[in-house]
């Protein structure tokens, strides 16, 4: 892709009205474009990234063996009735009257129209566990939306919900999602803690949230720095495996200033130990037990002739907010150098030529890069424009490919100057550059 | 998968609100659940299908240069209102006051939206063409929903929008979304014609309908028989060769009965070509030059220093609306017998085992064949359950998976009895049936 040609609209300077420095690049690199308050389209660059990380999201998902659905936006407010939580919800529910005057809603979250697609379907045991999930996109009417997509009103966000037929078997599942978004977050180039937290509006006894170390982030969070050597690479999608996996987070004291208890902080992590920084939350998941079946009345057979109702959980995470977090946790803002993840950059390398007029030679050399790349399943943007150097070596900084190849001076008949975005360059051919950016990709 | 594990509600007869065959087929097999009137949940079996649909018009954007985007499904009432469409809408768009009583709005369409990025963006004829295509959820509030998926409120649509300097680099992008578009319906086994229609309440004075031919079709159609021989095999991404290319679809009469003349139609076209019969739109395509961009000030600069308003198109394909589509032409309603293009069927295989009490001999076999056709990356569903042969054989029939292995008494050895689904069976080996589906995978 030629850089001329994409609709990548990029700003000279930080636009003022950001705050934090996702917005700030998002808005500079031209991600995304703001519709109304709290409400974003999302352009070539900030599509790229976000689906992604969808991608990534979805194949976790299904790896534990969870199947996607899709629930419409609109939601009639009678299951809301039914679980009781439409007059609860408060002023964040889009309220909506259609033209029969019917009173409908732009869903905030699924609970109750998963549990109303549950109960019209599975009657019997035999057919648990059922677990579910979808992506699509949520709406909260935020009364001060702000920091761009870390804090808007349409969000685009994955949820998944669990059915069982009692506690042991429900832990189990909620297990597998705890595992699963390890992996996930992992894949994603971030390490991310699971911490006990509060149930909020969701509701239930059980919850952990999945935090992003990130210096602005918006939670201050209290830990022991040992949780962060917890290994589950040999963690098996079995009972005891993940018994024992949660077991071993939960033995180190971590959470949020929601939850936070300096007694016992200082009781449980020894000085040299303890943590205190900020965090970004990507993940939430919630074991609620019989709180919506209950009132919904979502039973089924059991195996003696009773009936009961099913146990659930939900699991959510915020695909939209995921890019914001990835650049507060990985954006060099006194550089101003952003190096994306290879697993979820909107392009794999960036190249570089240094235009002169009448002088085509570096950007024939790039198209022809461009082609060898695109053979190995590379994908690159050339900077076609005529700017001057120092100014597009400034725009693929914030565009953040991993990778950079840069025709100039440097150049030196086979070797090509490569770089890692932010580092120091190298010369090495077009080969070995392949080479090492196919071993990346397979990495990640 | 074991369709015992799979969240597929079946039921045993056809349900009695659904009027026509592809709403009663969605509902009988599972593949969506309605949330209210007009909306709809799409349940793993129509959400497998709808997302194969998806990807293969996102390649076929993405071939002729279409840049993905995304607009939220939220929009201000105020760029409506400098379009002047706002009150013209009427009752079909769904109006809705947020938290602080602002006027927004559910996204019936896009124009606006586009507009309004496109003008904030780019500035100069050097960036001209610009082609932008999302695929978003879109809502109309439908005073009568009915048949299903066919005629809902919340709807799944591709949007695509050109942006060009004049009415001729205009036209030419019309004809590559024209060309695209033949593409798409073909690798849905689907043969669209193209059709001179209204332009309604999108405005413009050019635009074409794309037709599937279907008996249960919504719109009446009269149409030069010679038109499904038009061949565009040959046609290139070029001005001369799309112009040439439509001349051969124009020189045939086709039109639906809204433009509908019988003296026109009898003196065009001899008695034996004449072709009275019904269809569905699939596809529309629209022509507007400036009717959005002049109100909403989107302009840019000539080369000769003036500036000049951009000449836009606009082009949609219902992708949600294509999974009904497809089963109204394809469905053998008397026989139940469902087939879908291998392209975008749920599964490409489906395993019938004979299951008698204490003998898995046959289960185990489906299994091991299972893990053999995930080798060769074909997807199956294995039906698990102890229901009788011939029950099993008819959800079969309706789930539409192409081709269907049956392990039952005429299961001789090495040979299984394979048939396309709804045709005669023949006994073949394994590698030999496994040759066929690869065939017809990379055919389509």
């Amino acid at each position: 892709m030629n850089i001329s040609k994409s609709f990548i609209p990029i700003l000279k300077n930080n636009p003022s009205e950001a705050k934090i420095k996702s917005h700030q690049l998002m808005l500079r690199v031209g991600m995304i474009k703001q519709s109304s308050a709290g409400i974003y389209s999302w352009l070539p660059l900030g599509f790229k990234v976000m689906k992604k990380i969808e991608k990534i999201v979805r194949e976790e998902q299904n790896r534990i063996g969870v199947q996607e659905i899709l629930m419409p936006t609109i939601q009639s407010s009678e299951i809301w009735k039914e679980s009781g939580r439409y007059e609860d919800y408060g002023e964040e529910m889009l309220r909506i009257k259609d033209r029969q005057n019917r009173e409908i809603l732009y869903g905030p979250t699924n609970e109750e129209l998963v549990t109303d697609i549950f109960r019209s379907s599975i009657k019997s045991y035999k057919s648990l566990p059922q677990l579910l999930y979808h992506i699509q996109w949520k709406f909260r009417d935020e009364i001060r939306p702000r920091f761009g997509i870390m804090r808007c009103r349409e969000f685009y966000m994955k949820d998944a919900y669990s059915f069982d037929i009692n506690d042991e078997e429900a832990f189990f599942s909620y297990n597998k999602f705890f595992l699963s978004y390890l992996k996930t977050f992992k894949r994603l180039d971030l390490k991310a803690i699971p911490m006990a937290a509060d149930t909020g509006p969701i509701g239930g006894n059980l919850s952990h949230e999945f935090i992003i170390l990130a210096e602005t982030g918006e939670s201050k969070i209290f830990t022991d720095k040992r949780i962060f050597e917890v290994d589950t690479k040999d963690t098996k999608l079995e009972k005891k495996s993940l018994d024992d996996m949660r077991k071993k987070f939960e033995q180190y004291y971590s959470v949020t200033d929601e939850k936070f208890n300096k007694e016992e902080f200082e009781k449980k992590v020894s000085n040299e130990n303890r943590l205190t920084t900020k965090g970004i939350e990507v993940g939430h998941i919630f074991y609620f037990g019989d709180k919506y079946s209950k009132p919904m009345g979502a039973s089924v057979d059991l195996p003696g002739g009773k009936k009961d109702f099913v146990k659930m959980g939900s699991y959510g995470i915020g695909v939209s907010r995921l890019v914001g977090a990835i650049i507060e946790a990985k954006y060099d803002e006194k550089n101003e150098v952003m190096k994306w993840p290879i697993s979820i950059a909107p392009y794999d390398l960036s190249i570089i030529p240094m235009i002169n007029k009448n002088d085509n030679a570096a950007l024939d050399k790039a198209n022809n890069i461009y082609l060898e790349l695109e053979k190995n399943n590379i994908e690159a943007i050339i900077d076609d424009t005529d700017e001057n150097f120092s100014s597009k070596i400034k725009k693929m900084n914030l565009i953040g490919a991993p990778y950079q190849i840069i025709i100039g001076k440097q150049t030196d008949g086979d070797l090509l100057e490569f770089k890692e975005t932010g580092k120091d360059s190298q010369k090495l051919k077009l080969k070995d550059i392949i080479k090492i950016i196919i071993e990346q990709k397979v990495k990640n």
